[in-house]
């Protein structure tokens, strides 16, 4: 994309109402708006960022064989009184709306309870499990608070898939799949040795969920991390009792704050015996469905890993989700280096490279100011000085100098056979 | 997919609480699921159709420059307030929700107020204009009855596209492209033929808006149609002096009922004037921002298609947005049918083409009816049979009659090069 049509602009003003680092640069790169305490808009660049990590996303729930749905933001109070859920002691973050003609509805804070009620219509036999299936759906919860940006949001994206089973046994294996599938999630995302998986409150059916935990110096969690075993316990389940049945030293724990970035949890039968979800065994008996939750929020990932990997320059986005691999900052605007620029910017775009070309009339350090905000992977810079010495001057976001390089180099730098 | 993988099931069933055929259809064929009234569920082939319909839309807004953004559910109730469209008099379908704390918000009906207030962080110069933003985005709409299934939503997605520009003459060259662009889009869905560019009510900047209307029995809307012209008028500008303006002679029209499809809409100075969306023009004026909108409701579409193509033995689909091209129904399980089978569904995927393959032990008739009622353009037999004579069953989904065909000729058949 060219910036001189992109509709959205930088800016150096630090915005006066967010105190949460990965709001201000988001929104100083103008990635996002904000709408409210809480609530965002997705503006171009930000939209592909989100984008590109719900696609990672995506790739590895198909690769569980999830099958993707979207259910709906609007609730029928009856399926959650069912279950017990629409009170305000049971989910202290419902947003309620009044129906034209009478009644109540509720905007999803989560959705086992529709889906669940859903499933009824597919599963009566053995035969008709396992099932996976999973959503990227808008998330609403009326939190009194939302002030880490994205990381806490009144509306949200998640990724929510729900397992199926026919019992613990099933439910089991598909758990630990499901484990390693959120470990190469976040190691294409490039916070992999950041995140730790983290022992945490169970339920009923199971003594402890799992969370990913990021470690972040604004994370709202306590955790203890053991370092070696890439594993750690939440606070809230640390103590002595569980680190012995986990075969865990205290020296060898070190505590930190965190930012949760997905869990797991086996649900067990709690919403299939609330709503009904039964199936008939092979044996002949009726049994409860035995469910799991898996969820990903790739709109406060997005927050984490813009506040994880920024600098005192800016945003700096991991390659496989930046907005654009290559910013082309063009100098001077003499015709052989707007030819060079446009040439080279053709070239990346044909072979699916994205580009953002600076061909906007700026001064060069307002340029290099805006590549570094926006956290573009590589700065290549057309100038009359290359151009005169015949070469491209590239520099990989973090890099301290920058380089040199003759054209077919220069490919080969972004990944392109020449 | 195999079906046998597949979570959801059809039945014969027709949901009793159902009047649309197009909701009965997409329920019977496990393509959504009913909420409430007016409140689906996407299931996993009901979400294919939908994103191939959303892939299109997106193509041609992208083709008109078009920058994808996504703007929120929640709504602040100033902004609304500032143009005068919070109360129930102005617009009468808000759904609205206490937020904790105190305060009001609104579900978005639309998107005008929002959008039309954070542009005012990116256009303040001539040079910032145009700008063309777009989103697909969830509407919430509180309507009192909502009984046409897919076509009239208390939640349904929209894609809403805005033209910000200088001027009227600008705004009328865009505005020009954009409807030569949404004839494109229901040329590539299908229903071109079917869908006339309608004069409708305009508002205090345009005489007319204009509507996109689709035949259909169905139909809410009463159209005059010229056929030849490739117009009509809605009902509510039919008159004499409007059918003189457009040079137009009652003789030559036809009435029919119709569904809207999309419109596109000049707003003028509409909302830049009441929420204060100004630039600097070129002789140093303050002018405010002219707009336009533009809208086409992929939900609705998909409706409206499932009814239009539907026949007595199910749904439809044009090849561009059917969950999958092909349907293998193998009939036996002896071990060459199932390697046939097998090895036909592979080279298909293999190379891009979305295939149902039926590898479930069901009779032939479940397996045709199946394949019908999906409406998936083409079923392939492997049976017992064709193994036998050496060759494979081909029928399009409204051919009277099936085509015994070799292996070359059926993937030539199928788009392939062999």
């Amino acid at each position: 994309m060219k910036l001189s049509q992109l509709f959205t602009k930088t800016t150096k003003d630090v915005p006066a109402d967010e105190t949460a680092r990965n709001a201000q640069l988001l929104i100083q790169a103008g990635f996002i708006h904000k709408e409210m305490a809480g609530v965002y808009a997705y503006l171009p660049l930000g939209k592909r960022v989100l984008d590109n990590i719900v696609q990672i996303i995506r790739e590895e729930m198909d690769a569980l064989e999830g099958q993707e749905i979207s259910l709906t933001a609007l609730q029928n109070k009856d399926v959650w009184e069912t279950s017990g859920r629409w009170s305000d002691e049971a989910i202290d973050v419902w947003f309620r709306t009044k129906v034209a003609g009478g009644g109540e509805l509720g905007l999803a804070p989560t959705h086992e309870e529709p889906l669940t009620n859903l499933m009824r219509r597919f599963i009566g036999s053995y035969k008709d499990l396992p099932a996976y299936p999973y959503q990227f759906q808008t998330k609403f919860r009326n939190e009194l608070r939302a002030k880490s940006g994205l990381m806490r949001g009144r509306e949200f994206l998640m990724k929510d898939l729900y397992s199926f089973s026919l019992g613990e046994p099933e439910h089991e294996v598909f758990y630990e799949k499901a484990a390693k599938a959120y470990q190469k999630v976040f190691d294409r995302l490039g916070i992999g040795e950041s995140t730790y998986k983290t022992f945490a409150s169970g339920g009923s059916f199971s003594k402890y969920s799992h969370e990913y935990q990021t470690i972040s110096p604004v994370g709202e969690d306590t955790i203890y991390v053991h370092q070696a075993k890439r594993i750690a316990i939440n606070k809230e389940v640390y103590n002595d009792e569980v680190l012995a049945e986990l075969g865990l030293n205290k020296d060898e724990l070190v505590e930190k704050t965190a930012v949760e970035v997905g869990n797991i949890f086996t649900l067990g039968t709690k919403y299939s015996e609330a709503l009904g979800l039964t199936f008939s065994a092979e044996d002949g008996s009726v049994r409860p469905v035995f469910m799991g939750s898996y969820g990903i929020g790739p709109s406060r990932l997005m927050g984490l890993i813009a506040e994880h990997f920024a600098d005192d320059k800016g945003l700096v986005w991991p390659e496989n989700i930046a907005p654009a691999k290559v910013y082309i900052a063009q100098l001077g605007t003499n015709s052989v280096v707007l030819e060079q620029a446009t040439e080279l910017y053709n070239r990346l775009t044909a072979t699916g490279v994205e580009v953002l070309y600076d061909d906007r009339d700026l001064r060069p350090g307002e340029k290099f100011a805006d590549a570094d905000l926006m956290g573009i992977p590589y700065r290549v810079i057309v100038s009359d000085k290359t151009q005169a010495a015949g070469n491209y001057e590239i520099k990989a976001r973090q890099a301290e100098v920058a380089e040199h390089v003759s054209y077919e180099q220069l490919l080969r730098m972004l990944g392109m056979s020449t």
